[in-house]
């Protein structure tokens, strides 16, 4: 058995406003040269197909497109399962339909204890699920944690193992010990998210997952985070991008990761205002991409976006990496900030924002507003 | 040919803020009675299948099991096309699968040309499209009006025509000389939406159209609007609701209705305060119902709205039919009107609606705000 594992396309993500529908589709297009060149018996997508639960138009039409072409056109059986993401609700309209042409796309926790028979493999697709689902399906009120959700749904698994068969667990969440980035939703926080990898490692011969933005998130040789095809936060600026060709073969697991060149980076520069914005600098960098921009002055640049955009067009971040000359409000004490009042808080933070001051309409709007609120107060 | 005209499911509608989800359920229950009594050949729904373009989760839900109960589970050949109401795109998503087990949704005007052959009879499913999209479509500028669309569409069609097949074009406009309902929406004013009727009678043996909530707003023959499955506003109060079975044979149609019982109806009750009040009348009404209430009383009465939902809890609409007693703003002349200060003007409008004057926060609140508006303006 081989296959193609992927997941957290997140069709439709912007960052800071921009669009990547484009930078999408040119990823999704080398993923079809990439199982083409394997010639993969099945393509594996581990969760978050969409970026919102309500997507856009176009994005629908995207992700429409890529399944159309991986499963219809190109006739690969498609595995795929909702993560955090996506509303399993809103997704799975035709799936009744689609498991006539090998499209299976679980969405409930139910569906996941039916094997999907592929070859010589058995996979279990398992979408992202909360405890209290859990709760509610095994009528069990015992299982508080994802983790104590997750030993019971393995063992329900197992049970329907055809020992004959290779085992293939595809799944959304966070594995104990993983790493996270900056673009990820943290679920729940404190660790009841966790999944031990214990207990995936000891009963499947490969897990698939999803949730995780670095394929390198979690170390362990046969369950695996694919990360995205795509960097989305500047936290994953060094990380490459792709997916894994998976061979399974007698329960044993050969992995080959295949990089995705992305049409746009995401990138980080750094320098001063004025070598920024020198030909010697910017002629070196691709403009093009989605840039986080470290400037090192410490001074007062006025109107400082917008200067940097007329070279830079796609500024995602820009951070001041020596902190600034004046003193901030930030940098003033507790004790410090509550002596003043409100009008002159907010027009010190207005000023350090936009780097000009309140004009006399917003004055007048904010004082009002101040006296208002403190009516409301009494 | 024998198959169940119905139309306009409005899933996920609401009623001045009251789910119907219970009652189209219920409704669409006696849809599957009446398409198994008759043991139709194919059951035909002239679009606005959702409500909004972006429907809850809930009704996407019912319209899943709604359509995967008729094309799954009864075998029965589904024909669905959008109306101005569905997003086409949000409801296209497993189009090309559903096409294996006879489901036909078309949302796309290109692919209202490639007849469906059913038996002896050829449908045409034109989903409802604005003359902008027939102008890119034909690529001809000179396609202003629905109707000069229409007349390019029907062209293109007749010439798919099969002369030993019967034809039924299923599709979603205004039809010239139709009555329009409260609750449709007019999508354009000026006559510029109409659709001439004798182009289609000309060229279809049956036209099933949706659109329109009165089966009766067209007098025709062979082009039929089927109207809601349910009352869907206070004017459709007299209408009385349900399915088309269409028996077509040798190109002669043969039209039988099949009403539907709504699970809670929407109806009038009129009286005065106290009759309206008194076991001996409520006791008659079926208290369940929407119910649009008309007063005959003329003088103030507190907290009418409060009293009356105690005993009616599904009010739609409140109506003084005599008029009221004391002056009223709209009764003011033009000039009077502008003599007054908004604070006072804004205070009778609030005690007219609400029968209580403005508390003293409120006074407060609305005295800062148009001191504000004010001086915005300066």
């Amino acid at each position: 058995m081989k296959f193609l594992h992927t997941a957290d396309w997140h069709i439709g993500k912007k960052i800071k406003g921009y669009s990547l529908l484009e930078e999408q589709l040119e990823a999704y297009e080398q993923v079809l040269h990439i199982a083409d060149k394997h010639q993969v018996e099945a393509v594996v997508i581990a969760g978050d197909l969409y970026d919102r639960s309500v997507p856009s138009v176009e994005a629908i039409e995207l992700f429409n497109q890529m399944v159309q072409t991986i499963n219809l056109e190109k006739r690969w059986p498609l595995l795929a399962i909702s993560g955090n993401h996506d509303s399993a609700i809103r997704l799975e309209a035709g799936g009744p339909w689609y498991e006539a042409t090998q499209f299976h796309l679980n969405t409930r926790l139910a569906q996941a204890f039916k094997p999907i028979v592929l070859g010589n493999t058995q996979f279990f697709l398992l979408p992202y699920f909360e405890p209290f689902e859990a709760r509610q399906y095994f009528e069990d009120e015992s299982l508080k944690t994802i983790q104590t959700a997750m030993e019971r749904v393995v063992e329900e698994m197992t049970a329907q193992f055809d020992p004959n068969y290779q085992h293939v667990l595809v799944a959304h969440f966070f594995a104990a010990g993983s790493e996270r980035s900056d673009s990820e939703t943290a679920v729940t926080v404190g660790g009841l998210d966790n999944v031990s990898v214990s207990l995936l490692e000891e009963h499947f011969d490969y897990v698939a997952l999803g949730h995780l933005h670095n394929r390198h998130a979690l170390h362990n040789e046969t369950v695996k985070y694919s990360g995205t095809l795509l960097k989305y936060s500047l936290s994953e600026v060094n990380q490459k991008k792709g997916v894994w060709i998976v061979t399974l073969e007698d329960g044993k697991v050969t992995l080959e990761f295949e990089p995705i060149k992305p049409l746009r980076d995401v990138e980080v520069i750094e320098g001063s205002f004025s070598e920024l914005l020198s030909p010697e600098f910017y002629e070196k960098v691709n403009r093009d991409n989605y840039l986080g921009v470290r400037l090192t002055d410490r001074e007062v640049i006025p109107n400082v976006m917008n200067q940097l955009t007329k070279v830079y067009p796609k500024i995602i971040q820009l951070d001041r990496v020596n902190g600034r000359d004046r003193q901030s409000i930030s940098s003033m004490s507790q004790s410090d900030l509550q002596k003043q009042d409100p009008l002159t808080l907010f027009g010190d933070f207005f000023k350090e924002m936009t780097e000009s001051p309140l004009s006399e309409f917003q004055q007048t709007v904010l004082t009002e507003t101040i006296q208002l609120t403190n009516k409301e107060g009494e």
